[in-house]
This record gives C-alpha cells, structure tokens and sequence, in this order.
C-alpha cells in the first residue's frame, strides 16, 4: 500500500479491539471519538473501535460503551475476524493481559500495549510471536505516558550510539519529592497528601520502591542499547529512606532529590555490561532534570552526534495514555512501524550486569548519629579505612523530631564499593541511629 | 517487505548520495563512518554513501571523501542508477538546492533536507512531486536541529488536536539572550561575543530577526495544524530592539526574555485561521523554555489530550544536525515513513492568517522617556485613550548610558492593538526617546 493513499482513495477503517476498560481505557475510548475526524486525515483512515471487554459489563465508566459490540470474554477479540488491532489495558505482567498479549499476536493481530509489566517482563517473547506472524507489537504508553519517548530513542536517536538514558520514570515519586521541597514535609506526609490527591495508590510500594520505574528503565535500555530487555538485571532503590534534612541539605548543596532510573555502558567495557539501576540522585540544579515538578516524567538520552535530548510531559493519567496508545495505532495505520525492539529479536546482544560498585562518582552520604564526641573521628575513620575520599562535610543539629545529628558528606569521584565499604564499617557503630542515605550525584 | 527481516536474509544497502559538503555535510559523512555497524543493525540493511558531491573538490573538509565517487555535477546523483537516497545539504531556499531537490524527486528518489528556508517556501511543491513519485521528503534536520521534533509531532503526538506550538527555534538569538542574561551585556556586545564564539554569523540579520524561526516555525505549524505550509503568512520581529534594562526587569518581573515562535489558532474560531508570529516574549520562571540556556533549541507541543509536551536539545551544528539528517534516512531504509506533511498534499487545509491584533493577552511595554514631569502623565493617557488597563508600572533610571529614565509597564489581559494604538499615540510624543519594546507574556 503507498503511504500516499488520497482521499479519493481511501483506504478501509482500521478496526479496533480495547480489552479492558478502566481510566486508560475510557481515555481512549474519548480520545478516539473527540479527535476522530483528526485521526483519519492523519492516518489516511478512519480509526474504529468494533468491539470492547471488560469484567464489569455494568461499571459506570463515564463513557458510553453502549455503540461498541460487547464480548465478555476477551478470547472472542482475539477470535473476531472484524478486529484489526487489540488494545490491552488490563494491567498486570502476567494473567488474562499475558494470555491475551499472546493469543492476539500468536492470532496475527496488531497488539497496543501500556502495559510496562508485562513488556518488561514478556516483552522478548512478545516480540518474537509478533515476528514470526509479522504483526506489529507497539507500547509506546509504557514508558513515560504521554511522552513518545519510545518513538524518539527508536527512531530520533536512531542515528547514535547512546551513551546512557536516564530519567524521571515515576511520577508518583517525583510528586512527592516535590511535595517535601515545597513544604519541608517529611515522606510519611509527602506520601500521605500524593495519596489524597490521587497521584499514589493505598499501597504505594509499586511507585515509592521503584519497582514501576524499573520496568520502564528496562524498555529504554534495550531500544538504547540494542540488547536482549532483562527485568532481573535491573536493582532498585525507592525513596522511602529519604528525610526531610536530605531535601533540604541537597538544595544547600545546589542539587535537587529526584528519583532517577539510569542505563549506561560500562565504561571499563566489560563484554557491553550494561549498568540499569533506580535511586534516588542528586541532580544539579543546571541540569533540566532538576525542574521537573509535580507528577511530570522527563527522559534523557546522551547520543555521540546529537548530545543531550531532554524529553519532558505527563507521566500517567487517562488522557496523556490514550494519547501515547492512539499513537500507536494510528502507527499501524499508515503502515509506520518495525520490529518491537527496532531490531529483530534474534539480533538483539544479551548484556551482563555491571558492576554497580565499580561505578565511580561523587556520592552523598547522609548519617544520623548520636551527639557525642568521636563519633565524627568514628566517621571520617571509616572514610579512610575504606579509601573514600571526602570533599566536604557538614554536621547540623537535626530538625527532624529526633535526638540525632545530621551528617553530610560528599565525597569525591571513586567507586560505589568503597562507600559501601565505608558504610558497612559504620553499620557496626553504636553511635550511627538508623539507616544512611546513600545518593551518587548525577553527573553532567 | 516485511520490517522484520532477519540477518540472515539481509536486505540490499540503501544507496546514498550527499550534495553540498560543508559542516554539515562533514558531519553525516563522520556519523555514518562511526557508527556504520550499529545504523545497519537498526536499519535493518547497510546505509551506504555512494557518491557525494561539492562546489570545490579539493577543499580541505576534515574527512576523507576518497573512497566516495566524487561528482562535479550534482545532475549526475540523480541520475545515477546506483543512488536511492539523495541528501541536499546545499543550503538556500531556491537555486541549485532546490533545484536538485525537484530533480531528484522527480526521479523518483528519496530526498532528504536539513533545508528550512527551501521546505518553509517549497514544502508543499516538493511534497507534491514526492506524492505523485511515490518516493520519501524528510525534513527532520530543517526544525530544531538534532531534536526529533518532527517525528515527535508528526507521530508521536499524532492523536491530538495541537492547541498551539511554540519554542525556542534559533541558537543563535538564545546564546545572545542568555548572555545577556548572565552579564548584563547591551545587545550590541552579546551579538560580537556570539559571533567571537561562531554561533552568529557576520552578517547576523537571517538569526537575529526571526526569519530562520520563522522558517522553522511555518514548518511546524503545517504539521501541527494539517494546513498548508504558508510561509508569507508568518511574521517575524527579531531581538535586536531589546536592551541590557529589558532583560533586568523581566527578571524583576519573573520571566525571562525568550525569541518564542508561535503558532496558534485563532480563538474566535474565524474559518481555522493561524496565528503564526516570531517574537521576543516573557517566559514565566515557572515554564521550562525559561531554563533553556545558550544555543539550545526547545519546542512545545499542547495537545488535548497528552497535555503539555516539552522538547529540548541542541539546535544546531554538525552533529546534532547530522544525527538528525542519519535518522530520516534510517526511516527510509526500514520502511517507515508517510506523506512529507503528515497527509497527502490535497488533504491539507489552506488556512487565512489570524488578525495578530486580536489575540488576547498579558503584555510588558518598555519605554525610554525624558526625565520631564509629565511624562508620565501623558503615557498613562496613552494607555487611558487606546482602552490599556494596566497591571503595573516601574520608572528607574536609566542604567544604558544614555539620558533617558526606563519606563516598564505590565499590562491587565488585553487585545495587542490596543497597545499598538497606545504606542502610536505615543510615537508622536517628543518625550518619548527611541523606539518602545512591546513583549507578550507567555501564558501558561
């Protein structure tokens, strides 16, 4: 088919399945009805939902299903000979959203996911059904919501080798990292407002111990990368740790706290090990990444011809979802659209760990100790033994409701090993109150 | 064929041809020497440079075109069997550039560009001949430099209605802005030290008078807004009418002094019409173009569902632009491109230029006046007479070396005319010295 089909001669509708309708769901399905005259002159034809699943037939969805034939059970999508396209947004990296992941491409349909788990975590295998039936697999809603973020790394970056991808992944986390900037609160507060104001769920562990952003991380390692996704070489750290005193100590030293999910090379080379960590990071306050507030994500890709690219918008939400998953589709409309990880699966390297220890850079390093003489010689002793070089200290008395002090250090560039080092000789101190905060400091 | 050919059955290199070798130029043949094996794995087959051709053979370029087939007549690319992909990097709206572009289309060749003036005044012809070709016109290089702009909004936010798209479209002018920014530097001393740099040309007038922007900006618009590319309908007003005093009170104010291109559709609605314009502008503080420092490039997309889409990146130079020049010929090599504009040529809308004396807005008024009594009595009459309601009014004294007292004022939501009849009321005033500088303030 030429992508110069005319108006004159039109191409036939694509026909489209949406298998679970919750808040993306319904934003699609508006979406698809607000700008449907838009969406057919840019995809040289009429995109049309044919059919919906769900498990509720009944649930109030602020939408009207009632136009769209019905199928209780989401096999009949996949069975339909009318559907073109399955939307999967039942969430979840296994269960019904897997089995239909699978059944659709195995079935030589066109399958849109948001789902970050699944892709995360099947996204190899999908993309190899969806190989051998030649079918597309798109999940540009995965990553970063509303951004096209994929389509820029897949195809705008796709002229460099890229040096490391990083970013705001989660916008729960950042939400409430904002929210301790802003006022001073301490998580446990910050937490508790994202969750009144609807940006976290009651169990929050998914977005604030950085599992989310992790699935995310992996998918732009891979497109970055060129190699084979894998969800278990990536570590996690989330935000639970941070205190208020952290907020405030990074800001008097010119950074803000952001959690940031970070893929890289190993630069001692290593076989093309491959770094893919989320902590939180000090970033300095000349780098974009310190001005995204609120619920925003924002992705950075380091190219060797095209430098920094810097990516902001809305993380989450129905509509920023249903823009990214229309995308897609209108993607497989004009016949837009290649392999699921930009290469074939089969050409994709498969990319050991690195050493995350080996990793050199300045680091910030947060101690509540007792207040007591020689506990900062007990520190600094530490920080000798274990060969970690300090750049600046400060000792303030705590604000934070405790008895303790407030330790910062920053160190100089060396390896994430000998803090560790330094650390675990301190976990044996009487005089150090609970857990450090360790933060590398985002280098530029 | 299909996109998911295997290594093992490799599709044939696609053939490239360069005309015009000069930074650019030298930058596209160094990416696609470096980074040869890993465009082939993305592009699925190899990317080869045939045959290039120049002015001057023997110019010294800082890469070695020995191993390409030089041709001193540019006539020959096109007709050459061996060539699939011809990549104008020429330069000018009209003459030899666009003269192989009509050619090599009409060939039935793929054209690539980094060419805004020759797209913004000819887009529309050369999409044209590629349509009734069949053959690809890419552009991605000619908006923003290295930034996937193009693609992002093309694709990537293709299933919204675009309220409005702005950015920050030429280095150059920002580079002179941030120095004025960080020194307190007159316009006059920021421009030599841009052009000491090598970010302003001698002859400064295509930057610094918006006409580069407007380029881009009419380029954007037609994309945005599926109309047909109108460059004539886009206005310009450059920055060199801005003063070392403009920049301090925009920061006094909250804002900083950005060259914002803007596209926009009329709100009255008024049969579709755009309002496209290139101006100095106040950025709020609180809006990501306001941290966009020296020669980058930034665009904003509003959409209505993705909601707010912020693009940055390096808009300029060799690699950036080559980076960019590298990812369309990537997507021809995999297949996957579409009409130049997003739609077939017939499918764009022709749309009447907006009345740019109705939009509605916040506005900074700069003047310089003597230092009389009555001065400012008469320009309140001014602002009175014409329907002004103003927010607020700072008079200091003058700082620029000369005699005059710098008078700002922050106007209430209001029509621009309405200021231009103030500032008309005011041109036959003998109090008023020089010039007056009307900004918009950017809402966000």
């Amino acid at each position: 088919m030429s992508p110069y089909a005319t108006p004159t001669a039109p191409r036939p509708p694509l026909r489209v399945a949406l298998a679970g309708i919750g808040v993306v769901g319904g934003g699609v399905v508006r979406l698809l009805e607000a700008n449907r005259a838009l969406i057919a002159r840019r995809a040289g034809r009429p995109i049309e939902i044919v059919a919906v699943s769900a498990r509720d037939r009944h649930k109030d969805r602020g939408v009207d299903l009632s136009r769209y034939r019905w199928e209780d059970d989401m096999d009949a999508l996949v069975a339909a000979g009318d559907v073109d396209v399955v939307v999967e947004m039942i969430g979840g990296a296994d269960g019904s959203a897997l089995t239909l992941a699978r059944r659709a491409l195995g079935a030589g349909k066109a399958l849109v996911t948001a789902n970050k788990a699944m892709i995360a975590h099947h996204g190899i295998d999908l993309a190899r059904i969806a190989e051998e039936k030649d079918t597309p697999l798109k999940y540009e809603a995965a990553v970063a919501g509303g951004i096209p973020v994929i389509k820029a790394i897949r195809e705008g970056a796709s002229a460099n080798e890229i040096a490391r991808v990083y970013g705001i992944l989660n916008g729960t986390c950042n939400y409430i990292l904002t929210q301790m900037e802003r006022n001073g609160a301490s998580f446990a507060d910050a937490l508790a407002a994202a969750q009144a104001e609807g940006y976290a769920e009651a169990d929050p562990s998914f977005d604030v111990d950085g599992i989310d952003a992790a699935h995310k991380l992996s998918i732009l390692a891979a497109l970055c990368f060129g190699t084979r996704l894998d969800i278990g070489a990536v570590t996690a750290d989330g935000i639970r740790g941070l205190i208020a005193a952290d907020i405030r100590e990074a800001e008097a030293l010119g950074h803000r706290v952001r959690l940031i999910g970070m893929a890289e090379r190993d630069s001692a080379g290593n076989g093309g090990a491959l770094y893919q960590h989320v902590q939180p990071c000090l970033v300095p306050a000349d780098h974009p990444l310190a001005y995204v507030p609120g619920a925003l994500n924002a992705v950075v890709a380091e190219g060797n011809f095209v430098g920094r690219l810097f990516f902001e918008g809305a993380g989450a939400g129905a509509g920023p979802t249903a823009s990214a998953i229309v995308a897609d589709i209108i993607d497989i409309a004009r016949d837009e659209y290649g392999p699921a990880f930009a290469m074939p699966v089969d050409a994709l390297d498969a990319a050991p760990a690195a050493d995350a220890g080996a990793r050199v850079g300045k680091h910030y390093v947060r101690l509540i100790v007792e207040d007591r003489i020689g506990v900062l010689a007990e520190i600094a002793a530490a920080m000798r033994d274990a060969g970690v070089s300090i750049e600046s200290l400060i000792q303030r008395g705590s604000e934070d409701g405790d008895d303790g002090v407030v330790i910062v250090l920053v160190t100089h560039e060396g390896p994430a090993s000998a803090i560790h080092a330094a650390l675990a000789i301190l976990a044996g101190s009487d005089h150090v109150v609970g857990a450090p905060m360790l933060m590398p400091i985002l280098a530029l």
